[in-house]
């Protein structure tokens, strides 16, 4: 496990604010070798065998769930999926009570998704199993941020005296903050830049954090580039330039990549608008590590349950 | 198993009428092994693996479903959901076709909601899996009048002598019908009490079950009270009282709770309108078995299902 | 493994006109064992432990998307199902770029319902995990065309010199077309017969293929008649003959039942519409297979995914 090793046995991920450097090594280290199961012929460890996870999803999510879904699967674990959306039930109860209901049923971790911030350590208050926190409103996606940071870690080799720049819709954007804590944490110098509408400059008033107005500041010399996400669906009608406006003054083509690090890493959460915040040619060209990411998601999933629920120590 | 044990094996769980009183207690007492199961470091024991089961709900439910599904793969049993709101396909085929589809899989035993009181005895008899009945209409919901037996056998150590009261609107509970059937097999006195549109006397003059006006008079001395679920999405428009004056005539409040025994046992099949039919402060309070009941649903569906696929003979 | 048996590992199952005889041959004699396994007490065998299936489907779908759940699950691999229809993230994201992400998912196959002709093939060839096509748009459903023709080979132990009947909307059916190129390649003589507007015969000009105007011309004879479903949801209006002169017509009751051979075998891939293609006496009668059919999807299924899983050599 390294010399970084730390238990992390019963603690919530709720946001990577509350993980030291050397608690995100850790998960990082495991991740590595979980990435190796992945790989295998065959995809079994007994690591999680008789552990319950129920996911709680209150948005709509694919990846998310799925992600964390086969993690589970993988490590042996018992899966079980509520989805709000469908369920007329729990829409009608509180959170808390759909909380103690999932607790009872003696689930080991609950994986959820709110649309509101603090619904997971609302619910890390309220109920005893381990809390992983798949994304709150725009506040916190850890383990999103630590996908990222395990992907940045395989292709740099290293975190500190990096330059990341993050870009686009910054203000709703959870991974954002998820990205920006980890990656501070670790050393790297973040640069934002995005609409002025999208980026309000006083959130982000610390060290080692820059705001631009153009887009291309950011860029310059970066030796990551996260392109966010535009949430057409989050926009209020009208605040948002067009997207043709939007594709040509902040999207990233090979134009503006020219002006990053020549093994600049490119970086988006999915699902990609091809064409409006990111250009097909830079999505799936050689500095893109999109389609990576998604594997290093299953891998580091499978590095957060194990530590939460075992501390590592069946890995 | 005890000395009243007997052979479930095969036998569809319909209703509580069906069941005799050593057959209940045959239940229970399966159901405090695998209570203690659920509190395990290691929540899996083979005593189903091989054997499939079928979730098969033509109305939504969150609770009972992932119940269901969580006591199954505790059990190791495989376990396929299948939710007739999102197959159009299911929603244009007779109930019959579907049954017999369902049955040609090879599933061990169906787990079947459905609108229509009957709709699991129809299953019972055109289908050979075993089927468990998890709410046909306003007829029956067995596995959560088991649960609440087992709630009460826990907490007051007996049936014989108990008066329960159940409070609310009878007339639509399927969980007051299995309630009363179950409760009245093993010997305890029941009190009905709500809204007289919502309580249609004649349908249950039977011995020791006793009607009332006044909530105030079923709850008297009452050893167990369960406050059913007001289902607003049942109600047809004008018949109810306001909300307003149905918490003051009929909810469960602290006052009203000075009625009873001191000792008396709270229970609510969820999810709860908190401040409706019953007040926060009874539903978290001392007397409230509540978030204990979700814990037994799982481990009476997991006696359920061990039964009836096994006959109890490899727990 | 029997005579006939070639290795299918690693082999998209996309159409069966991408299959040899003896490709076909090979899969029907796994299913055969793969039936017995569902028959048993103990429905598990590990020859898929450590494999990881998702069904993507971007169509509902309960009976095929269960059946290769449970096929899967009998054979110990892990299936996560991901549905478009209840993600609002897949739905904006491109074919592509979902495919990808399952892909770095670690997944060993994708079984995959989409609505557009060609979309499994599209999918074969830009991710790497196999690809089983459950249907795309009208074009192919392969593994309901080898459930069909394990049917008849259980019923009628031969294929040389039968002659079928496929009955209906033939335009429109990806069954039909799978039937058409299955049941020519194994030496069955086919005849098609339904509305001049669902049947365009310059489709269907080649050997062995035989269209007709009438009904009856179709079955005479016949000893396998496969009666389609009326999709009332594809129809444009107008197009269509009312149900009540469609049953009239072309519907397949106890009277024409009698032109075909006495020990035809009638079969229907579900859900039926009792009364518009096939009469109630036909669909429960002594001929029709249509509920061993779900049965034999189950094995087939098996059959298919140990095959291109494992090349069938771990059953």
């Amino acid at each position: 496990m390294g010399k970084n090793s730390v238990s992390l046995r019963g603690k919530d991920v709720l946001a990577l604010a509350d993980f030291s450097a050397d608690e995100i090594q850790t998960i990082l280290e495991t991740a590595k070798e979980m990435k190796n199961i992945i790989h295998r012929d065959i995809k079994k460890v007994p690591a999680l065998r008789g552990k319950s996870v129920v996911t709680l999803f209150y948005e709509p999510s694919t990846r998310t769930r799925s992600s964390f879904e086969l993690a589970g699967k993988y490590l042996g674990a018992d899966v079980v999926n509520i989805t709000a959306g469908t369920s007329s039930i729990v829409k009608g109860e509180s959170l808390r009570d759909t909380l103690y209901t999932v607790e009872a049923m003696g689930v080991d971790a609950i994986i959820m998704r709110h649309k509101a911030e603090g619904a997971a350590e609302y619910a890390s208050k309220v109920v005893s199993p381990v809390i992983i926190n798949a994304g709150d409103g725009a506040h916190a996606h850890p383990s999103q941020g630590l996908l990222n940071l395990f992907t940045i870690m395989e292709k740099k080799g290293r975190f500190e005296g990096l330059k990341a720049a993050i870009l686009g819709d910054i203000t709703h954007s959870r991974v954002a903050r998820s990205d920006i804590q980890g990656m501070r944490k670790m050393g790297i110098e973040v640069h934002l830049a995005g609409p002025k509408t999208l980026l309000p400059r006083y959130l982000f008033e610390e060290d080692g954090i820059y705001v631009h107005d153009r887009i291309e500041d950011a860029i310059k010399n970066a030796d990551v580039i996260n392109v966010l996400r535009i949430q057409l669906e989050r926009q209020k009608a009208g605040l948002f330039p067009s997207p043709r406006e939007y594709a040509r003054i902040f999207g990233i083509n090979n134009a503006r990549l020219e002006l990053a690090k020549k093994d600049v890493l490119i970086l988006h959460p999915g699902p990609m608008n091809k064409g409006l915040e990111i250009s097909p040619f830079v999505a799936y060209g050689d500095n893109s590590a999109i389609q990576e990411q998604v594997q290093n998601g299953v891998a580091v999933r499978m590095a957060i349950l194990t530590h939460a629920l075992t501390g590592g120590k069946e890995v």
